[in-house]
């Protein structure tokens, strides 16, 4: 399509700041013939402290109206904890359906590691984004009583984790290596285990094609330190893949490169784009944050509307900068904003 | 106690070589007057093929007679994923309230570790063990159809929360540094989340040297790799506990040398130690395996049982035989249990 009708939420703490760079370089990497319209929305804990809302019902409504959401990120301590994260982050990736999260972790060259020997890592994580342990459920009995008792509840739907599996198959096939690992703890929770694994193996026999795997959710951390180059897509339901999703950026340079997109495949909504890290507040309004993380996610974002070259170019924008940047002196939030913007321009 | 009534667990896989130099190691450690019963019972997947049988209650009853447990390894490919493990391995923490399950992680000179730079780590991982998502509550309707829903429930307690809480505040406090970290996923664990923190704090007041800190789960194994010299005691529930503790395994040397115990603190019940590694089936039987984990649980029940000057030699002759086998030709799993053995009575 020749123009973008985005939708922009910066949200909390260091949210704003890389968002801005963000944009930046989307400006700057779209041909002059594709339209950018952005429309700001004021959502995250200001508008919280000042008006009580969170994500009012007409907020949601006009989102869907959007090709696509750019979001910063959500979570202040002066709020208390889950209420931004559940009324505003999860409320938008349940309503919109985005039952794919999408996070790729890849070890650019000139980018540190904490671990030794620099493995060779490049795979991606499809993280269930609207069941399992994050859909609410539960509650607390007897609350702040010596007899509470407090529950959550997980829950799996053939439909939900068919649709994920699916989406992850057709992401190993799409690759070089085509390999798939189921990771769970089948072993433990049996009925969710059981309805992953065998939805697994049953939609496996499509693609014959795709090697597939199998490993524990702790297993797979073990992996993930000592042997990460094994790993070419991973599939797991929304809790295992937020663990392993923090983890995996840990190992390719941190969480400040890492990128993520809440991707509804069916576009039925606005599919939304984030960093993975969180708002950061001990360095907001320092300049220090890092807004890589941020820019990489509008090229997965331009890679979901079909801007395939742009999102190439970011990427490799992306790559060059980190070799710049290697070895030389710390730079501010906007340097970079700016440097990855005259690479993509150029 | 000058006598010891071990109940012994070889169980499936390598569990039945790490017991034989557990018991090896345990036996030359132990001064002349103190003796030692051991009686094995073979339960695990050999049994069950045999007999069915996982765990019959009248040996229930019979392991309840003793002082203490030695478990090897639970689990085998050739029964369906749960049934040991829920039916026998769990069966026992639960019945027997090892509310404690007790995770050491301490980085030995001389011990390979993927981290690059060598971090300084010695924590222990207080990981609660009989609630969360590991009760089996859970079920699952219309299984096997698309319109399958299967859930897991986290059940929590202020009990069960507060008495390993408790546990946690007294093991810092015993500690030098006295550092006492919660993981939870409070933003999107709500009604969990909530019990934990609050316990966490209300207690916290009680021990007014220890500090105090909370990290999600994700955050959390960030820091295990890039950080983990900023842990001391971490206090979490039993699934974070198992993923932290297997990745705190792998920075600290691996999973061969991670000792565990399920700790009665009560006193009520038989607590049960084991090496935090599985069956591992495919090194069984091939002498690979290191039984340094199982020999480091054993030093862990030997202090359970008040033979701390023993526990202590353990945990030298590990470190003094780390520091010999670097560089060295790979041993037997049966050679390092001679080493350990000599080294404990020398
Ligand atoms: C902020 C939080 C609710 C969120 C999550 O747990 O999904 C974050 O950790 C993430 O990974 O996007
Ligand atoms: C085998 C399995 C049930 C067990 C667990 O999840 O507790 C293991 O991983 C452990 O950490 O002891």
């Amino acid at each position: 399509s020749r123009s973008i009708r985005l939708a922009v939420i910066p949200g909390d703490g260091i949210g704003r700041e890389v968002v801005a760079q963000g944009l930046k370089v989307l400006s700057a990497v779209l041909p002059s013939d594709v339209k950018l319209e952005t429309e700001e929305y004021d959502l995250g804990a200001r508008r919280y402290h000042a008006t009580g809302e969170v994500l009012p019902d007409a907020t949601l409504e006009s989102l869907k109206g959007h090709d696509a959401i750019l979001l910063g990120a959500i979570g202040d301590p002066s709020v208390p904890a889950g209420v931004l994260e559940r009324g505003l982050l999860l409320k938008l990736r349940f309503a919109f359906d985005h039952y794919v999260n999408l996070r790729p972790s890849k070890l650019f060259p000139h980018t540190a590691t904490p671990l030794a020997g620099r493995p060779d890592i490049d795979f991606v994580v499809v993280r269930e984004g609207t069941e399992g342990p994050y859909t609410g459920n539960g509650g607390s009995l007897r609350t702040g009583t010596p007899a509470e008792v407090a529950t959550e509840v997980s829950v799996n739907t053939a439909l939900g984790v068919e649709r994920v599996v699916r989406d992850a198959y057709e992401r190993a096939q799409a690759r070089s290596r085509k390999k798939l690992t189921l990771v769970h703890k089948n072993n433990v929770l049996v009925y969710a285990g059981q309805l992953w694994k065998s939805t697994f193996d049953r939609v496996g026999r499509e693609y014959p094609e795709v090697t597939t795997d199998y490993l524990h959710v702790d297993a797979a951390t073990i992996f993930m330190v000592t042997q990460p180059e094994r790993f070419d897509v991973i599939v797991t339901d929304n809790l295992f893949g937020d663990i392993l999703t923090d983890l995996a950026a840990a190992v390719t340079g941190g969480i400040g490169l890492a990128a993520s997109g809440n991707i509804n495949p069916d576009g039925a909504f606005p599919s939304m784009f984030e960093p993975v890290h969180g708002s950061a507040p001990d360095i907001a309004g320092t300049g220090k944050a890092d807004p890589t993380a941020t820019v990489l996610s509008v090229a997965l974002l331009l890679r979901h509307l079909g801007h395939e070259a742009e999102a190439a170019r970011i990427e490799t924008a992306v790559a060059e900068d980190l070799a710049e940047r290697d070895g030389a002196a710390p730079r501010s939030t906007d340097e970079t904003g700016d440097a990855l913007a005259r690479r993509v321009a150029g």
